[in-house]
């Protein structure tokens, strides 16, 4: 018996996922909602294990192993957080899902988009997040955000036409899915992204 | 185009398939092909951390999660490993490979082996061994000649029963491929067994 709501966030590094999740967690709390936040890959112990060895820059893996691993530490956070915490009446809002593998194990690696949804429908079965919020930047814009101080992950450090495919596979995907997922232009200033979020999630709260 | 014999080893813990590898090894050497050994879970950087991971008895997972995981690691096996050392014409002995999926995931954990034909699939395609050698022994004996001095991994603590339903499984299986999998009695003297091993493997050495 699922009562609470399932909220992923999505987009290319830097389009403002991890600042806009602050704002969200903080709607919510306002309309009385009972938050869990996580994160993919990860979320649990031994999904954080595995985003340890899928983020390593060193790591050498066929682009279909990485595949099957982003889905192993879904089947486990689904199975350890968010299942449980969506049947408790949390809302649980997670920083990507599996919007994710689609734009960067097929539309960055080049996998088989159907391929793909063999494993989505293997791990997850019907289960769908019930909003996703894809923010759109162009990559030149999220990478000019991103990149100043950190060091490269082992996704991070691909070329920039890597992150075009991420990016058209991010809005293929929300094209065919326009009831779930919502594009918010993220290329504008936090004040007008925070309100555009704000808007979109307006009728999720006022449904409850 | 493969050119060299790919062989898996099977079997229950004790079993005798390590015993037995050396043995093989042996006789296609005294053949003059060259072998690689290698084994399940494990066999690449990424595959024997995915090993621990899987074996490491404190760690707690879904088994849909396990079954993932061996998959992705049997991912990477194929494209840095076997596959490659086929098409150079190497002969590759495994120590496990995917009927250790059936037995272990399914019989023992008691997953859907449809839903593990789809990983199967998903991996292999139609890549199957050219010949598996599953040596068949009663779990009391197994447990007998395996237990008394090392400590057990996450599989090996798994009570009796849990191995009651991994050997059914692997008889399953071996019914279901008579073709492919040879039964090897293990339960017989190390001499009997090799005598069996030597006997199972010739058509295949004299066929080259
Ligand atoms: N609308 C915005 N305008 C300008 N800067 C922004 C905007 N949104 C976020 N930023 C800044 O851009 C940087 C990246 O944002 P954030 O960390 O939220 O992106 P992200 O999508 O979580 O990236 P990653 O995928 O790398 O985690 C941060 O320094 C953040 O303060
Ligand atoms: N036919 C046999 N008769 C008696 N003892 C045997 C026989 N075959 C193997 N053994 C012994 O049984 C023990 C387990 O054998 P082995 O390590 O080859 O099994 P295994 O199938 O590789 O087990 P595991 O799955 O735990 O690696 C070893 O000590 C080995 O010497
Ligand atoms: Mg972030
Ligand atoms: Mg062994």
């Amino acid at each position: 018996m699922k009562q609470g709501k399932f909220i992923t966030l999505e987009g290319i590094d830097g389009a403002g996922k991890s600042t806009q999740l602050a704002w969200i967690v903080e709607l919510l709390q306002d309309a009385g909602k009972p938050v869990v936040v996580t994160r993919e890959p990860g979320g649990t112990t031994l999904g954080e294990q595995l985003r340890a060895l899928l983020l390593n820059k060193t790591m050498i893996m066929h682009a279909e192993t990485e595949a099957l691993l982003m889905f192993a530490a879904r089947r486990e956070h689904l199975d350890k957080v968010i299942l449980p915490a969506l049947t408790q009446g949390q809302w649980v809002i997670s920083d990507r899902f599996t919007d994710a593998s689609f734009a960067y194990q097929s539309g960055g690696r080049g996998l088989d988009s159907g391929k793909l949804a063999i494993l989505e429908h293997w791990v997850q079965g019907d289960l769908q997040p019930d909003l996703t919020l894809y923010f759109d930047v162009p990559v030149e814009v999220g990478q000019q955000r991103v990149y100043q101080s950190k060091s490269k992950d082992r996704f991070e450090k691909e070329q920039a036409d890597f992150f075009q495919r991420v990016r058209a596979a991010y809005q293929d995907r929300a094209k065919q899915f326009p009831e779930r997922i919502r594009i918010i232009d993220s290329s504008r200033s936090l004040a007008d992204v925070n309100a555009a979020v704000e808007q979109t999630l307006q009728p999720l709260l006022s449904h409850e």
